[in-house]
């Protein structure tokens, strides 16, 4: 039963180009047959909790003597934590608010990157390691590479870290940019080009979904 | 009435590194009379909320027509803009979670980083212009130049990027590294430096709290 976990963080709605290149994913998923199942887990809908205590970012065996987590949000943790594990594919919408991830994905973040436990930590194992995942990285204006805004993006980067490096991950990046083309003017003459990024983009995401896991 | 506004965001506590080098700028400031006064936000101990209307990402005047953001959350964003705009000089504590910025910091960024409001838009005022903002960056590992990880850190550069080119604020970055070499055992060669890093950062603050604003 081959299973994808998708993470949608847009707070766009329906117009959201992240939401409607994460369906597109899905669909094709699914059209694979129904042993091709999918957990929809929308953090903009339904926000995960801070992670306001420190040593929720170790587990039980790496924290402070004495510690004392909030046990309602560890209970989460650990919720999301196996949601993430059972997943053979992984896919996360991540658009660009404000140069880096949205708040409720980095909430998703702290969640999940936890040393021993998802991330080799003095000889562990790393669970997740080789399984697929896929960023759908959209962001409102240019980051062309050569353009002074080219190192801008400082939200893809830390998605490469801790799901390919950290959890070693094989990490797939789609992006589809220039997404408030259509609505502010001064990105008017980029219209073009970001219905064809948008296009291609779906196109190679309907590619992964029917190959991967 | 020279005012400061401090930003806290650790969730480690007194132990905070972050938290200690933010109490001795605030300290030093206060230090030079009864008319520098202090605002104090702490974003762990009581955290925004997310922004989860796209249009709030915009001024009422540039919302797509018909939009109804939440009006409590556009009070809060009101206020929480109008606290920054009333401060002479901006104190933020960023402890690097995860390689990004903390979740509750993140959230204060989307907050305040509004076109036309904060930062210019079509021939709009820059209020915030040449004020000084100083970052106090921590981060529990090394992130040396020239070493792996060296572009590793995701949160500094984000608050480079919208208080310094989309506020035109004075930034100036104060880092302590190695935060955690005092807890893991892997890092216990870098405990001196950690030390070192860490009085410099703090006499440095405590040289800036004496001649800004």
């Amino acid at each position: 039963m081959p299973h994808l976990l998708q993470l949608d963080s847009s707070i766009s709605g329906a117009g959201s180009k992240s939401r409607q290149l994460t369906a597109a994913f899905a669909d094709a998923w699914r059209a694979r047959g129904p042993e091709h199942t999918v957990t929809v887990r929308d953090l903009a809908a339904d926000p995960l909790p801070h992670l306001l205590d420190n040593e929720l970012h170790w587990p039980p065996h790496l924290r402070a003597p004495g510690a004392t987590p909030p046990a309602d949000v560890e209970a989460v943790q650990a919720a999301v934590i196996a949601e993430l594990l059972s997943a053979d594919v992984l896919l996360v919408a991540a658009p660009l608010y404000n140069y880096s991830l949205p708040s409720t994905l980095k909430v998703w973040v702290d969640h999940v990157h936890v040393p021993g436990v998802t991330t080799p930590f003095d000889g562990s194992a790393q669970p997740l390691a080789g399984r697929p995942a896929v960023v759908v990285s959209t962001a409102g204006a240019t980051y062309d590479v050569g353009s002074p805004t080219a190192d801008w993006d400082h939200g893809v980067p830390v998605l490469d870290i801790v799901l390919g490096t950290a959890f070693g991950m094989a990490v797939s990046v789609v992006k589809a940019t220039r997404t408030l083309a259509g609505r502010l003017e001064g990105l008017a003459p980029e219209r073009v080009r970001a219905d064809e990024e948008f296009a291609a983009a779906r196109e190679r995401l309907q590619e992964l979904a029917a190959t991967l896991g």
